[in-house]
């Protein structure tokens, strides 16, 4: 028998999840599932991935790598077709942007539960974020809150399986404040949508979100950036 | 242009998507996706699929195979673990069967909604049947009820995708009445859970409902069986 119970959070290697795994591991015991599905710099968000189940000392059997090819194949979003550009920042924009990958989040949070449900985690964490995603369809309360009714019909009879949503209201500079309060290893995060090496891009919209919020919170961000 | 709206079929190769393919056919362009899920018999199943997709005609940019590693990985199925035994048909057991496999039909329709949307395909039919899968969580009007509502929400705004379960209240006599008044190919289509080979076992779950059915149906199964 563990001693407490386990939640499963969705780790990409980035800020929020990163925040949200600390939020979680307060409570459960933590297993992390990062998911490669062919975006551009999944190679770098591995390795950030493996350095923050570290730092919590999440036991091997709690950590789950997948590989899905399935968007890469699909297409449709500049984060895994070659062949589309990622736009620059602009946070300003409106609509759906290009980085868009068609229903990711239910497609990942469907692994997330089928994992969960084997192992008989009871929560799913996901740190998507309203402020962030506001283009994106699948990163909003009210999709989380439809997904869970389909949960909850859809697993095992008693499996008590919901997703959580600890930071959806929350801005990045909210985010950053508590991490900062909580000693989350912001250095060990990587946010770029398109660098996989030392420094991070810095012109992204993900680069750009983060050093908004990391100004705005007042604190220096760890990750050196190509463009200052 | 082309010329119908298209919908999206998962075809597993069995009888019940297969029927399903040739009801949507009546009305929409099929677009046929199959997963590889690390199924004992994915082997044969993904022979009948392509099968299936000549006789209906359907172009190469209209297939999809997707191979996922994640529910082998996860594990919890008799259908996917070779630690455990695909158990011997019993058709009134009661309860969720060894051969279920955590929260899949969520997973696959993830899949199949990121694909219309990216294909502008408005409806995702799957073949699902309560009587078949009573056992099944995901397999029930209920959930497909709940998933439609995340669907709507975690889409693009206007895409309109609907999951459509024409056969989830039939059995599987009428499916077969049906099919075979409607030249539905059932001699390519394939349901043992354990073979790969030429004659199905006769003796599991999937191949017990499809006997009966057919012998309530008063037609002769084109499919050969081990055990008679």
């Amino acid at each position: 028998m563990r001693a407490r119970e386990i939640a499963v959070v969705l780790a990409s290697g980035g800020m929020d999840s990163c925040v949200t795994a600390a939020m979680a591991s307060r409570r459960y015991a933590l297993a992390l599932l990062h998911v490669n599905y062919g975006q551009r710099t999944q190679r770098r968000e591995l390795q950030a991935f493996r350095k923050i189940a570290d730092f919590y000392e999440v036991p091997g059997d709690l950590r789950l790598v997948l590989n899905v090819e399935h968007f890469r194949l699909i297409g449709g979003s500049s984060l895994t077709d070659r062949r589309m550009a990622v736009p620059k920042a602009d946070l300003g924009r409106r609509g759906v942007p290009s980085t868009y990958v068609p229903f990711r989040n239910a497609n990942i949070l469907a692994m997330a539960i089928s994992w969960a449900e084997v192992i008989g985690a009871k929560r799913v964490f996901i740190g998507a974020m309203e402020e962030d995603c506001s283009g994106y369809p699948d990163c909003r309360e009210s999709f989380f809150k439809d997904f869970n009714r389909a949960v909850a019909r859809g697993t095992r009879p008693g499996s008590g399986i919901r997703v959580e949503i600890p930071i959806i209201h929350m801005t990045k500079a909210d985010i950053i404040r508590w991490g900062m309060k909580h000693a989350v290893p912001f250095h060990l995060t990587w946010s770029c949508y398109t660098s996989n090496g030392l420094k991070a891009c810095g012109v992204c919209d993900s680069c750009a979100l983060r050093r908004r919020g990391f100004r705005q919170a007042g604190f220096e961000d760890p990750v050196r950036y190509d463009h200052r």
